[in-house]
């Protein structure tokens, strides 16, 4: 037995990535997609930008995962607008999934939308959800060959946390080594480098928030 | 335009599993698939595998990756039998490129193979290699909600091997919490605590391993 699918799944999903794009627009909101492998920290990265934004800037966030309500709980109490998806098991987030969760959200009333995607280093590169910046988070304990293994993350990223740089003093990862590989495939990316933990390099990262938001929405 | 594409992969990738199966019977292997998020340490579980095990036991070793021939040049310091495979962005191996990387081995000389999957916690779990065991690396790092957050994987693991556990005194993981939780999923799985960098619990995989070996082959 044999069914049809529609060959270019990723042209199908371009087509509501437009349509999640246009609202965003009209409503002003600068949307990031986080992407990464499990335990990177995402969460963890949420949770401290929305203590330093609070009472600054609207937040929405979208948590998305193969199953549970886990990470959502935890955002959720820090602000009310939190949508879980739960793919049953995809390996990605996509514009469709989307759409579908930004009706939960008060979405005039935000000014940035994070979504956290399902943490998974490949999957989710190739699909468009509509965001503004592509955000990849990479952690020290990972290794630092990870652009050399997962190249299309880093190709994609319009920018490079690097997280949990506390431990560098007791690891061997080469910074130099990991910057270098990145920028050879993405020579325009921007590489930060934070810890959630101690607070290191987030200024820089709200900045950097900062200025997309006003970039993006002259808010 | 559309395509026509066969309705269970699950399925056609099974039968080419129990071709795999067969031949490594027939040539007295036992065969582990390595599943884990990018980064927890499959690859330097397998050096440290082969170091202990070099000149007791022939080992041969696939290593899977979307691009690369990095982890393969590390092992092949090691021992002359390793295979890589590029799955091209693929997210998982699947039993026939086993069967296509198998052809490039001494198959006949081996007593163990040793599968490096692609790194990646979601997609390899649903497809059978023809595997004696699945064995789950897990690290300190990546947190102790991974079986809560990924649960496929710690249901299918016949092995939970929680590496860099020389973290755990800077770190908030909640060793119970985590085998709790396995235990629910799994109530049949062994969790065994690593650290490839001390050493520390590695004899115990040793044994695991020998003793998978005598049950399989009676070498």
């Amino acid at each position: 037995m044999k069914i049809d699918i529609i060959e270019n799944v990723l042209k199908y999903n371009k087509s509501h990535a437009e349509k999640n794009r246009k609202l965003f627009e009209e409503n002003n909101v600068m949307v990031l997609n986080l992407l990464s492998s499990p335990g990177a920290g995402k969460t963890s990265l949420i949770i401290e930008t929305l203590k330093r934004l609070d009472g600054k800037r609207n937040i929405g966030v979208i948590e998305g995962d193969i199953s549970s309500t886990y990470d959502a709980k935890k955002i959720q109490k820090f602000i009310p607008d939190v949508v879980q998806i739960n793919t049953g098991g995809t390996c990605h987030l996509n514009a469709t999934m989307i759409s579908s969760a930004v009706k939960k959200l008060m979405i005039k009333n935000l000014d940035i939308l994070i979504i956290e995607n399902v943490g998974n280093l490949i999957c989710p590169v190739g699909f468009d959800l509509g965001e503004d910046y592509k955000i990849v988070v990479s952690s020290v304990n990972e290794g630092d060959d990870k652009p050399v293994k997962y190249p299309p993350a880093f190709v994609k990223g319009d920018l490079i946390l690097l997280n949990k740089i506390d431990l560098l003093d007791i690891s061997d990862f080469n910074i130099d080594f990991f910057g270098r590989k990145i920028k050879k495939l993405n020579p325009d990316s921007e590489i930060v480098k934070i810890s959630c933990k101690t607070g290191n390099g987030l200024d820089r990262w709200i900045s950097w928030i900062e200025k997309a938001v006003s970039f993006k929405c002259n808010k």
